[in-house]
């Protein structure tokens, strides 16, 4: 075997990658999921709230501007104006808000949800969208309030590197605005045209990048942090060091809007790597995508950037719904694919390091095939095919996704077991199809996914059931960077100790004595 | 000007620094600080409290061993064999303690708080006893909880470099066990040789590689923590990444003991470097000194593991209290010196980066004169005059010691305005002797020292209010990295905002209702 270079002159690139926008086009051809509150029987509305009269929307158009009040009682999905904000992207969850508030400043947040939060009005923040686990969108009529105009980069110190913005920044616009200082975001996410900072926080998104600039919990300097009584925590440190006291904001990241309402962030960024790398290779079991790991990590070490792999199945999804016409790069039909980035400050380091390390991917047979990309377009199109596959199994019918973490040795073995589980039923490519797995191997992270066509309920929840206690028997995470939102928060009770539970509850019942921030979602009921 | 090598040979070493154990002959010798209840007349014990009596010393016997139960009575501080647990290192804060227990398991550590919550017996948690604000000492007559006796590393995965420990270990101790795998731990401080992992977690420790590795709210990956009413939190996640409800281990990071009791750690280490080089340059002012941090950041990128820099007063407290043989590796008297140091994974590579920034620095003229170490030896060498700091100026008298953060442009502009303002008033050299500055530049992070002699509180106050009132002017934090503790709870109302007191307060009442876990300290009483 040799490595191919794709063409001459490897160049010293910065990388913008492409991501996805949300193309709602896309969805407008094709069924509507159900309505959550339907698909969840067992959720009902609670009596607590009251509903949205005449009286609320005039305070709400005194607060904002009457563009920025979006009322529509249709409830036609087809007709509805609020379609893009009950639905999500995958056409996974649905609720049926009439109103969508849109702030342009903290003090219109702190004014809704002080009302809200007197009037008993449920409420759901909402930033680009980009969620899977229904976190984001109504499950009944909770009040949506999305942060889309709320994106104002505050200030930015090109000295230490720090971003104050808006919550509701685009991370990909953050991105560039960065660029032009030589620094870059500390997390990339394949929504980052879409997704924003506020709901990347509310989800402590992880992403492709993970591994090397760690979690947000370490990145996030502060937060400027609306309370569901309409207090603004004012957080915005821009110290990298700061004990003074409880560390508030970190109960935010995560929280999935439940505790409050993200509307500020102060971000370390680091510098934008000056040289970058990216190289596919063949491997033929998912033993060698651990060999191939380890030995990045050794050879590649302060620059390996990313490690990614998918399977050979996930290339022909790809390619049949979004590149049919492009020819994957590497020829040998071997079941595993991993993508390595480095990025460093020293082009001719990093590939001396690179072809050290292909050299032992080499001689140790390890790898049976690889490409190294030659300038930034081809390292997009090498990523192209990993950050594809969402959106194809999305056109490829009902998207059913997941992300669970667990030891490394362990990631695939998941998708192996659950093909044999449904083909020993006869059921995989007839009811369940393209089952499919890949992921970021560096954080222990896979994302299965399968369509299945229609939306029978109990096929979803079927393999839902088996994704999640394959994961809970292994000690793995049922979610490891998507959250709970709604999809999870019935399996809460098996994956958290009675303890935790009561510690979560007791957080929820302190900040958010009503109840009224995203409600269903996250913390369970107590079971009877 | 030209960088000395100091000897030939550039070794390939890992280094294992000399770090402090505490050595409590040095304070036997001295007058010891009056008891914090003495000096800070304000804070009267809180009725609420019980007193210690038979029966308690019964249960606590009868759930730890005779041994574990250290009781004494003895109320002189020369004789009572409990002053190694009331006083801390730096012999600014002493509690009247009569009780220290050792446990040796979480379940002891349960029954322990489940004890003193029913029977209204503070308790103050406490690890290596390194902290400075007074965190882990008693300020009346709590309960000692020592934890050097739970000190098990209870597993590793060479493969995640996940390891999981007791709060009581400590920090060398693990790194030591570490490098056999070839990890080492993702923080690293001067008092590594006697800090413990539980008491660096509720500190929210930075030390000297934050800038590398970031902050324990993103390398520690999960806790077990005993709350005040003895429930058992089991987080102890070895997951990468797990968004399944709350983070709850953020509350318990930074939190100095007031909401619970760490007893479990599982921590994210990263590889050992195979390549260390340390330097040292001597820099004329304090903008040559963030020039140079500048250039570092540029040149050495992602091996840049350490940048540090220290006055020449520094020096000089160093030599004549600590090594009073030893030559400063630099003859050029500057007013500052900064020591760099890279961690990384090709000795070439990390070599060429250096000599490109040292030829840089050179010829831009930033810096006067410098030497590159040449062995681990000569490492340690260079670190011991940054490292001995701390002690030499306890060496020297009372040791006024101070942590804050700001804007890197500001940081050394607090030394001299301290100066000036002192010299103004005459105090300076009097009074007011030894005042210095040295600190971690990467994380704008000023330690600034000084000594008085005898205990004069007012004396002590008053530089207090020098320090912090121009910290909090100039936008800084009043404690980097040192915590609140009971040094700085008075001035809590001043940098906090009111909703970030009441977070705070909820958060404490709501996780410690009766209020047992480390009294008067870290959240301020209301004020009236």
């Amino acid at each position: 075997m040799a490595f191919r270079l794709l063409s001459q002159g490897r160049i010293h690139a910065v990388v913008c990658r492409r991501s996805f926008h949300m193309g709602r086009a896309v969805r407008a051809e094709k069924k509507l999921t159900p309505l959550t509150s339907e698909k969840l029987g067992n959720i009902k509305r609670s009596e607590r709230f009251k509903k949205i009269d005449q009286a609320d929307l005039d305070y709400f158009r005194s607060v904002l501007t009457e563009t920025n009040v979006l009322h529509d009682i249709e409830t036609d999905p087809a007709k509805s104006s609020l379609t893009q904000y009950n639905l999500d992207f995958f056409n996974l969850h649905r609720g049926a808000s009439s109103l969508c508030l849109l702030p342009t400043k903290t003090e219109q947040v702190s004014q809704i949800l002080k009302y809200c939060n007197e009037k008993g009005l449920a409420v759901v923040p909402q930033g680009g969208n980009t969620g899977v686990s229904g976190g984001q969108n109504p499950v009944f009529d909770e009040i949506i309030v999305n942060m889309s105009k709320m994106n104002r980069i505050r200030s930015f110190d090109d000295l230490s590197g720090i971003a104050v913005v808006d919550g509701g920044v685009v991370l990909e616009a953050l991105d560039g605005y960065l660029a032009d200082f030589g620094y870059t975001v500390p997390l990339d996410l394949g929504a980052k045209g879409s997704c924003q900072l506020g709901g990347n926080i509310s989800t402590n998104a992880g992403g492709l990048r993970l591994m090397r600039f760690g979690s947000l919990h370490g990145n996030v300097l502060g937060l400027e942090v609306v309370l569901p009584d309409g207090t603004i925590i004012d957080n915005l440190s821009t110290l990298r060091k700061d004990n003074t006291g409880y560390d508030l904001k970190q109960i935010f990241i995560g929280a999935e809007g439940t505790l409050g309402l993200v509307t500020g962030v102060s971000l370390l960024t680091p510098r934008r790597p000056t040289s970058v790398n990216v190289g596919l290779v063949a491997l033929e079991t998912f033993e060698d995508v651990q060999k191939a790991f380890l030995m990045a990590k050794e050879d590649l070490s302060e620059i390996l950037s990313a490690f990614e792999f998918w399977d050979h199945d996930s290339v022909g999804v790809v390619r049949k719904k979004m590149m049919p016409e492009a020819a994957f790069p590497i020829e040998s039909k071997t079941k595993f694919y991993a993508l390595f980035e480095t990025q460093g400050s020293r082009l001719d380091h990093d590939q001396e390091k690179l072809d050290g390390y292909l050299s032992r991917l080499m001689e140790a047979g390890v790898a049976s095939d690889g490409v190294i990309a030659q300038d930034a377009k081809q390292m997009n199109s090498l990523w192209s095919w990993r950050e594809k596959i969402p959106e194809a199994i999305t056109r490829s019918g009902t998207a059913m996704t997941y992300d669970v973490a667990m030891e490394v040795p362990l990631l695939y073995k998941m998708v192996e077991d659950c093909k044999k589980h449904y083909g020993d039923r006869g059921l995989l490519d007839t009811v369940y199809t393209n089952v499919l797995g890949f992921g970021h191997v560096g954080d222990g992270n896979l994302h299965i996914m399968a369509n299945i066509q229609g939306f029978d309920y109990k096929t979803q929840k079927d393999m839902d059931e088996f994704v999640y206690s394959w994961a809970m028997k292994h000690k793995g995470s049922i979610t490891a960077e998507h959250g709970v939102g709604i999809a999870k928060v019935a399996y809460m009770h098996r994956i958290k100790s009675e303890p935790q539970l009561r510690l979560m509850r007791m957080i929820k019942d302190t900040l958010d004595p009503n109840g009224i921030m995203n409600p269903y979602k996250v913390v369970p009921e107590k079971q009877q």
